[in-house]
């Protein structure tokens, strides 16, 4: 397996279409894992976040015990870092990686998880470092289009909401773009947040046919997948503009009425109110089963990086 | 097992005479488990404390690893709520429950855990929503009743402190009301902290026997059961008022030498003041004995919620 | 065993050479243990933290958990405290040690531990108690020494820093002066923050060699051991003279150069910029290897407090 080659988890760029589908195999086979996989029972967890981020943490401390391994954990990590003391975080991965068989570290600061896998003794995984990446959500993202749509290749995908800021849709896109055949990308935001040229470039380079829209209702009736994300306040300037932009993104029966009967619409949670309650109970709504499909995707990374190679 | 068709633990009310007899049973034989019982052993327990409560956190997790269990666990759950990122409690629930075999929840909301269990794909048990329930604080009242004094009828009992305000002397007295025959309940506090009338006309309906005292001592000499709750000092108008309160209802030598000898006395804990130190010696100080027994209780609570059942 | 008598670790003082000498062959062993000891596979560990530290806390759960125990834990333990509710720790203590076999508390009230111990019905180990102790530090300082140096005795250190304030050069000190032979000892810090006097009786007493310099560098060259510790910006009246007391106390290339070759640098870390990343990569930096020794030294305690006695 070209994944064994993995020693860390940083980045979603560190995969290619080899890799995710020996990624999406190891995944599907962690569905079936019906009593504790003693697999990496003598294997210790570090759960290392430097903010907390319950869900994301729970979804690997989850995915880490049911292989049969342990978990130490902080939600507080924050006291090692440059305000009380000073250390430096080369220091501290040095100490803890000394206490167990993989980092899981979260850090608000972009480059965090990169500066720690060089000094770490033992594999890290990136669970979100500020601005910069959050590996193992775009591939339960990518690993969730092909679970429901059986495919990673010729499809649609509307990227909605707030894509100027938004880390996962940037991420998803890149992953797409670099690993997807015959697919097209529609942008559908507001003007101020509208996707940024690194990202469209990057298509261009790659040949990936996109297109920008405002109106979510038009592009709903076409496309094969909805990516929506939230659309945040703070990002308008005033109350006014910003009812009146996430309005028409939101999606609502009207959505679902017009949308294909075999389409998805995929949410990278937590929601507010830009998909309504009454969705959830629609065929389509497949964001509850992508957020349980992180659970299988880091099942299957923790064994690839912890499973004795041979 | 009648106890057995529990499917969460909601409110205490969900409990009959018949269940209650069958978790006593459950209760004892986990004193027994003196190595690790494999029962639970490919289990997650979720604790998901929305407030910190460490030590009925630590009693559930207890219980859970001497069944053999797993545990994965906030104390720091309020950033999921609809502060910082807006979601709802159903989307938490729902993601989360993914991601084990039983959520134990605290929740600063009453009805939350209500809430939860509606949506949750899992077994939720209710360690306490706000004003609402804390059905195991309950329940290891009753059991420790059991356990003292060897039956759950034909006894008297004085509720004593805050009565107004105390969620565990409201639930343990209609506990009490509802399952135990030949009762005599005395209620022992300030007038601006009387037990309210939704309790008392309860007790009425259900023909238990109670009445109203101000003076600890004088009750003192004929229960077989204190049960000792804080007075605080919030519900006071003035400092002089709540310390002429206080001053007569801390449990002391004085009012040691008036107890029968086979009484007992109980308290929720945390205790500040309202008994005294030197009570903690004698064999009727049954405070200690009570909060172990929780131990008990949420053990045999996981096993009826967590077995497979057939 | 000696050692087989301890019932809790409050203090290195508890400590004798003989008790030391099992202590460093346990440790030992504990390097080399591979896969899950099961040992402790049905004990749980409770961390009991009234303030952070995750470093200490990290290396008593992986010690805990690579002996196949498992562990309870709060970051949070404060809430506990006379603060909210007003309970006294020693009812704490009553409570929760019947949820565990092994109370490792972290406190920052000296002789919290202490008082813990004295009403636990179960071990319990000082994670450090403020200005108190903090007896596992000084147990793997010690052990180091032995690691590194291959004896302790007949060996020459200088403590660094703030030797007024520091509780570890203190109470190493102490260990030291108690147990090793033909030792000397050289303090070098700034006039402000000196060796207090009643550590300089207790060597005069037990006729121990000291001598007390300002200079690191004059000193650096003559040494076995550097103990290394931080200057603390706040113990200095103006930021000029904190700046010049730093800057002769940081051990660098220059310092590295006079240093014997088989001399080692040790520090009890966090560490700031006292010593520069350029000597990480020498082979006499002895700090990492310093704070993975903690994990073996307290898998030996945990074992030796855990095991059946018989």
């Amino acid at each position: 397996m070209k994944l064994l080659s993995l020693k860390n988890v940083i980045s979603s760029e560190q995969f290619d279409r080899e890799m995710l589908e020996e990624l999406f195999e190891l995944s599907d086979k962690m569905r079936s894992i019906s009593i504790k996989d003693k697999t990496l029972h003598s294997k210790i967890m570090i759960s290392l976040f430097y903010e907390p981020s319950t869900r994301t943490r729970f979804s690997f401390e989850s995915a880490m015990i049911k292989m049969g391994g342990t978990v130490i954990t902080t939600e507080n990590a924050a006291q090692f870092s440059s305000g009380a003391k000073g250390e430096n975080l080369e220091d501290t991965i040095r100490v803890i990686s000394g206490y167990g068989d993989v980092i899981v570290i979260r850090h608000y600061i972009e480059g965090a998880a990169h500066i720690a896998s060089e000094v770490s003794t033992i594999p890290v995984i990136n669970a979100g470092d500020g601005a910069g990446e959050h590996p193992t959500q775009s591939l339960l993202d990518i690993y969730t289009i092909y679970k429901e749509i059986k495919k990673i290749d010729n499809f649609s995908i509307a990227m909605v909401g707030d894509l100027a800021n938004g880390r996962t849709v940037r991420s998803l896109t890149k992953l797409i773009a670099k690993n997807c055949k015959n697919v097209e990308i529609i942008f559908v935001s507001p003007d101020n947040v509208k996707m940024k040229d690194d990202i469209k470039n990057f298509l261009r380079e790659k040949n990936i046919s996109f297109r920008e829209e405002r109106e979510l209702k038009k592009v709903a009736k076409e496309v094969d997948i909805i990516y929506q994300t939230r659309i945040q306040r703070e990002r308008f300037k005033s109350i006014e503009e910003y009812e009146k932009a996430r309005g028409i993104y939101i999606i609502d029966k009207e959505i679902l009425d017009v949308m294909k009967d075999n389409s998805i619409i995929m949410h990278p949670l937590p929601r507010v109110d830009e998909i309504a309650l009454t969705v959830d109970h629609d065929k389509r709504a497949a964001y509850f089963r992508q957020a349980h499909n992180g659970l299988f995707v880091r099942m299957a990374l923790l064994k690839v990086l912890l499973e004795e190679k041979s």
